[in-house]
């Protein structure tokens, strides 16, 4: 089935936002197995709007909107397509409902404008906004569905996930139903990921395979349609499992909002271990990075962040005469730091990381050079890589690859 | 004069890539003074792109196309332009020339369908491509003017700076030319900031200003179109004072790439400080943010991650009694935080951060409750805030409270 995008509102077209909610529709569309042709911006303006859901009826058999639902002179989205179409706006007596306890709550007198939020097309259904106040549409004219939804991110989500999907699904896909798996991976790019699963990228029909490329990982997303829950979820394993043969190695995780950390955080949770950290080049983001996950302080009591020599001396006691010998970018500190780290902080893991992120060389080591060492009660482990990106990528990266040789030993120490 | 801009890339149309370029070409062309329409996104089909093409030579003077100049198979944006315009592709010298050298370099033969990549219309103008090997094309019909760049944004930036920019100004602003200057703001909403300079915004037609919303902060892009320099910048000076006046209390710095964290590194600099953190709250996010500034290690020798009670007594010595008594998330905590940490580490400065990050309340205290302190020689300050966002936004916002009271301190420090 056809479907377009079409994102109203003229902050779009003065780049002073991005259009985000045309990326975060087509995947969820594409996960229901629309094929999605076109996106196009346009401004608040009616009579270019007009002419753009013309060229829309045309070509698409969905057309979803987003943006300008809400109570400003600007917003006049519901407007226009209600005229296009050929409807009365009406009152939705529970977007109604809310729009008077919002106000009553706030003790301040609800303006004309607002009650434009709880207004729907006639003939059209109502999609509650769980997280803000304009109600969203579904309309079916005879050859077109039109789905309106809000512009604010934090409002479309909600009601795409809880309110459009399953009612698309019910729509549309009848009696067989959709599922999807996303598989993450770690340390391997997106193109070398496409290549090794080349054929199933392209060829498969059911269930598919589609990759994302996220920042500083990848993940692929599997959907199966089909009419028995059980039988979809055994197609998926089996899909699951020809990957996993090519490109396990690099599989870390599943789901949609899942992350490095939070594997980690969990693993150490599971393991009831603790982890420090002794951040030269990464100057806390390690830390930072960790202390995103929920719950994070039963595993993470804190560390040091030691960029000067001075410092990796008074915090860490790393020896002046290992410094002046080796350098500080070297096997030898970063050895020392995670071993000093562990030992004072008192836990059974830390994680130390030294390099050069630039602009200049350090200790005549190249712009791009990282050591990352692992202490633990089984010894110290380091690696160096040289990462030849700019300064924010290569303190990312070294982030990363930090968590994934912290993932790798409680793996293996889980499995002792 | 009216413009659009096409993206062309399946990709895009799957939700595995964010249309960034549109909204990085969108404030480029505002600022040029181009009127954008629309935007549109298109996959990578010769017809639909052929559809595209001659709706937008219908509305639009200028058009730029971004995407589909590479070697692979999928790339068709040039060949489907110079069939709708009647025109051949012809070889670009200096881009072949620069295709040859790549492929020597690595000893790698160079396949048929690289050279692709170093053709132009048969009467277009070639943009060199710095960063990459795909040429992109200026090319002018009677009527419409098209403008064709790479995909990647990492080369698309550079040739839209370099190129495309002086190009387009050439052809089209003549006599005239165009200054920006760009005022950053931090501790107000775009909301606000629009409603105190809303005539400013609406009626001004040079120089213009227009707000934008970043991450945490505000911009303010003034433009002015004049024939000689000095005084368009007369003309900014004076607009500036205006808005200086209504909301200069939240001005931080000029510059599109400028950011609070650089603000404070050269503050720092120039004043011969030093300083140094305490972190519960914010994990190593403060430091990590720091670490950002290239150059940082002049005023940065490291600090402190103290997330839990025990490592705020065994780095930082706070006294177990203190935090019996008041609680982590307290004021005495907090500043006995930065002042331990500002001896210990031996700087100048040291802030410190305790509060509830969530998803859990801390000692009875509501998630978003903050504490930052400041210690310096002229003693020890601080604040409480209540931020009623989720766990990653209470704690960016934090840092950059933190960034912002160091910020201030300087600035006074440095007129008495």
């Amino acid at each position: 089935m056809k479907a377009e995008i079409i994102a109203v509102g003229t902050e779009l077209l003065l780049g002073q936002v991005v259009n985000s909610n045309a990326t975060f529709l087509s995947e969820e569309l594409a996960g229901l197995g629309f094929e999605v042709y076109y996106h196009t911006v346009v401004g608040d303006n009616p009579e270019r709007l007009e002419t753009v859901l013309d060229l829309a009826d045309s070509r698409s058999e969905l057309v979803v909107l987003c943006g300008g639902l809400g109570p400003t002179e600007d917003d006049l989205t519901k407007q226009v397509v209600a005229k296009h179409v050929g409807k009365e706006l009406i009152r939705d007596e529970a977007g109604y409902q809310k729009l008077q306890a919002f106000f009553a709550k706030r003790e301040q007198p609800m303006t004309e404008n607002n009650l434009l939020q709880a207004l729907i097309i006639d003939g059209g259904q109502a999609l509650a906004n769980r997280t803000g106040l304009a109600v969203g549409i579904f309309y079916q004219a005879p050859s077109v569905n039109y789905l309106l939804l809000p512009g604010p991110p934090n409002e479309l989500k909600p009601m795409v996930y809880e309110q459009a999907v399953p009612l698309l699904k019910e729509q549309f896909i009848q009696e067989e139903q959709l599922i999807s798996r996303v598989l993450r991976f770690y340390g391997i790019g997106e193109s070398r990921l496409v290549t090794e699963l080349k054929e199933l990228i392209e060829e498969q029909t059911n269930p598919t395979v589609a990759p994302y490329a996220k920042p500083n990982e990848v993940t692929l997303r599997l959907t199966v349609k089909c009419k028995i829950e059980a039988i979809g979820q055994q197609q998926l394993d089996e899909l699951e499992q020809v990957i996993m043969n090519r490109v396990g190695e690099f599989f870390y995780g599943y789901g949609e909002t899942n992350s490095l950390a939070n594997v980690v955080v969990d693993l150490l949770k599971q393991q009831q271990k603790t982890i420090t950290a002794a951040e030269s080049l990464t100057a806390g983001l390690f830390q930072a990075t960790l202390g995103d996950v929920p719950g994070v302080s039963a595993v993470f009591p804190g560390g040091f962040v030691t960029y000067s020599k001075e410092m990796k001396q008074a915090l860490l006691g790393i020896d002046e005469e290992l410094l002046h010998t080796y350098g500080t970018v070297s096997k030898e500190c970063v050895e020392a730091m995670a071993q000093q780290a562990r030992q004072r902080a008192q836990t059974d893991y830390a994680v130390a990381f030294s390099g050069v992120a630039g602009p200049e060389e350090i200790e005549g080591q190249e712009v791009g050079t990282v050591w990352i060492a692992l202490a633990s009660k089984e010894g110290t482990y380091s690696i160096r890589k040289v990462i030849p990106r700019d300064r924010a990528a290569i303190r990312r990266n070294a982030v990363m690859d930090g968590l994934n040789i912290v993932r790798k030993a409680l793996l293996k120490h889980g499995t002792l």
